[in-house]
């Protein structure tokens, strides 16, 4: 199938799943429905809140049974994230200082590397196991790292930014047989591979409502019968004294009705893993030189792939996607304010420039051989240079010549908390993201325009947009404002922030 | 009104406000919105998902002006009980050990109170401000209780179980004075009083969706700007980087809803304090040696009262409103699972028997004259004597000679959880308390049916329905088995746990 008049047929189509998915319909319903009847407070002694307290118990019983895990075992949180911070947290506080410890996988998510970072800070050992090419752990140094001071091995299920899928199960082994608990993340394997906790023989899990189709701000942390757990938010008696805070029964109830979904999302992998492997086939003619980051063999999930493009500006290809209506991502949604590359991507051996040129692709369960065929073909287009091309700059480029040339009109497309970490390009223009379009009747067309963000990933959306509508000269900071100020130190220093203006709408 | 047949007329009078709140119709709608449309990644850089990142603005701007603040001095959490823990522990460690002490008042939530137990564990000093009969807090005690090692004062806006409120934009003058901030829990005050952080001057600050009708598991956090704060979930970049993990964008949603109507209900106080002076005055008439625990001037939430019914067991009387319909609490439900009188009526020198004997109303927007109309007559015929009578057994008269006793039948009500932590009575039955009237056909009309529970308020909600189905001999075990075991001690260790059984549904 070709398709040749893109600008004719937009179609959305999501590669975005691992960030987040959408919301199906049967948890929206049953959360709409304990809205509407079931606000007593699950603690509450009174019969028009008992039925609180049963959903709770049901959603609790679902849960558990989707991991197969014990009711007792299971503790609702308010995201995987806390879940991730909390167990690692009160393990360390439980240990120090007798035990000093963490040992971690490099590719582990932000919640988890952020929280070991903390805990560094506070005068604990992270030592992270060495992994291969394609990010797996190397069994026999996990094995030599473990010693007498070692309180937990941190080694997630799945990584959400190339897939790559770890033998927890030997490594819960490795650990055992020196008695140190394993704490998995199982965020991005629940609903792609079969997350059954008594089989790894992990102690600690977590896993998350809206990476298999449930709400936002619905977690829960899984500790085995026996296993040391401590409170982590205080106050009353809920979760059983571990999490105070009334509970967040919708949200739970949405986690246990998408964990009722997660068999069907599983007998999907097949389908999915064909589309993925057509994807890259295919794009592998469009652009022989592409490098793969996931692994292609059954240790990489089978709806992610995380690809190199040679000499494309990954900012560039997303805002180019996304203007045809595909989301993609360059990493982690939870990373998007810096303009560092990925940690998972550096523990790989990938170059800072090379990943500056990664895109991860998550295919959905609804994906289909249309959707695949419309991304290649736009893929296609803009590697041949057929789409109407935007210009990049270098943050060096962006130099004060170039600033206070009147020809210039630098155009800010910020958030406005983005503006309260680091001062504009001098002579900017500010206008909202949110309303972009609104602002173009004000951009003069002749001028030479320089759109800027952050961090370089939303300007080149807003550029691209220009460009079609006509604007002539339209290009953008590459790295955002964030990387103009690492390469120009003295030009921020002296101009940041001069002469900036707000633009009417 | 009179209302003579009772049982005719069974109406739902939710009375528990201070609780949690019915969630109004127009946040589930919108709530129900942003399920259903805006699935996208707050975080993510592409423009599926921007109307999320809208939404997440547009939401901190309107919690912000309901009260008084800057969008960017608002934190989204997970619950009020979170921005509670999180505010206090990151102050307390951030300042430790050049400053170790943090006042509060006696009555906070337990979501402080627990907190700063849990740091005093940790070797801070944990102060407590006198407080007069109605647990006002004494500002010259205040004033001389701050000295340089004092990090922070806490001090609630309104107290949840009395309504009680501070005089906390004194409070914040006397510690700024000495340069020590103030963190006000105003959770209970919001939608009842007005919530001004800038005329108040304080420095933190929560609110919490669920008792303004919105929904469970979103709060927020007032930090003024200027104030310290750091990191209290470490990973991605969400909430400025202080608070990481996807946002529960409708939750939040949700919230911003619910405060649009705060002004619309403090345009309802006048009217539910004149429905509440009502109760109290026709309830003097049923019970003259009532003892009111709430203020009875403008120092009291509009919507509160708290009461002392000398003589009556208030968990009978509870069971007795909730099988006609009305839903009252013996204190804060957080605190449901401990047998302990509340801490926040110890503070106002209530002695453990009168607060046995207390009971918090909690009126809610939709209050009207019928419905404590019909709360009154409840109240006159228990307290005539008018309604049958179900026994009640004090831990200590539940002996081993009554245990083994042939005639003696004893069903335990208790949630699987409860189960787990301690041991039931000897010989008892199990049953569900989440499908009690299941079992009915299996307990012995005959015999002598003593129902138990964890510690009280379960049991005599059973009790009452058994005793109006035709059994003769029923009776509920005070404090529960909590209150059994500490009046028993020999006696639980001897046989709690033996021969216990589940009966069949």
């Amino acid at each position: 199938m070709l398709i040749k008049q893109l600008f004719k047929i937009r179609h959305n189509v999501y590669l975005d799943n691992n960030a987040t998915t959408q919301v199906s319909s049967a948890v929206v319903r049953k959360m709409n429905r304990v809205l509407r009847r079931n606000f007593g407070n699950p603690s509450s002694l009174y019969k028009a809140a008992i039925n609180s307290a049963i959903i709770l118990d049901e959603s609790r019983a679902i849960v558990a049974k989707t991991i197969q895990a014990d009711p007792s075992e299971i503790y609702f949180t308010g995201s995987a994230t806390e879940a991730n911070n909390n167990i690692i947290k009160t393990l360390a506080e439980h240990h120090y200082p007798a035990k000093n410890k963490i040992i971690s996988t490099p590719l582990e998510h932000a919640s988890v590397i952020s929280t070991l970072e903390y805990l560094a800070g506070k005068g604990f050992v992270i030592e992270y196991i060495p992994v291969d090419i394609k990010g797996r752990i190397n069994m026999d140094a996990l094995s030599a790292m473990i010693d007498p001071s070692t309180i937990l091995v941190c080694c997630m299920l799945a990584n959400n930014e190339t897939g790559v899928i770890q033998d927890v199960k030997l490594a819960a082994k490795i650990a055992h047989d020196k008695q140190v608990p394993v704490f998995s993340d199982c965020v991005q394997a629940l609903g792609k591979i079969p997350v059954n906790v008594k089989d790894l023989d992990i102690d600690y899990a977590s896993i998350s409502a809206h990476k298999i189709h449930g709400p936002k701000g619905a977690g829960a942390l899984y500790v085995k019968n026996g296993n040391f757990i401590s409170s982590f938010i205080h106050g009353g008696h809920q979760e059983n004294g571990l999490r105070a805070g009334t509970e967040s029964l919708h949200n739970i109830a949405g986690l246990a009705e998408a964990c009722k979904s997660v068999s069907h999302y599983l007998g999907k992998a097949k389908k999915i893993e064909s589309l993925k492997k057509y994807f890259i086939r295919e794009l592998k003619k469009i652009k022989p030189d592409i490098i793969i980051n996931s692994p292609e063999d059954s240790t990489c999930l089978s709806n992610t792939v995380n690809i190199v493009f040679p000499g494309v500006n990954n900012a560039y290809l997303m805002a180019t996607l996304d203007y045809f209506g595909m989301a993609v991502s360059a990493g982690s949604a939870c990373n998007t304010q810096s303009n560092e590359p990925s940690h998972v991507l550096k523990a790989l051996f990938i170059s800072d420039q090379q990943a500056r040129e990664s895109i991860r692709f998550s295919l959905g369960t609804g994906i289909s051989r249309f959707q695949i065929s419309y991304v290649l073909e736009v893929i296609r287009q803009f590697v041949n240079g057929e789409l109407p091309p935007i210009g990049m700059l270098e943050p060096k480029m962006l130099s004060k010549e170039m600033i206070f040339d009147n020809n210039t009109f630098i155009v800010d497309v910020r958030f406005w908390h983005d503006r309260l970490l680091i001062k504009s390009i001098p002579n900017a223009h500010e206008i909202s993201f949110f309303s972009y379009k609104k602002y173009f009747k004000h951009i003069p067309k002749e001028k030479n325009v320089i759109l800027v963000c952050q961090t370089g990933f939303n300007a080149p959306i807003v550029a691209y947009e220009m460009k079609l509508r006509g604007f002539k000269n339209v290009s953008f900071l590459m790295l955002g404002i964030v990387g103009w100020k690492q390469a120009n130190p003295a030009l921020y220093e002296s101009y940041a922030g001069t002469n900036v203006q707000k633009l009417q709408a």
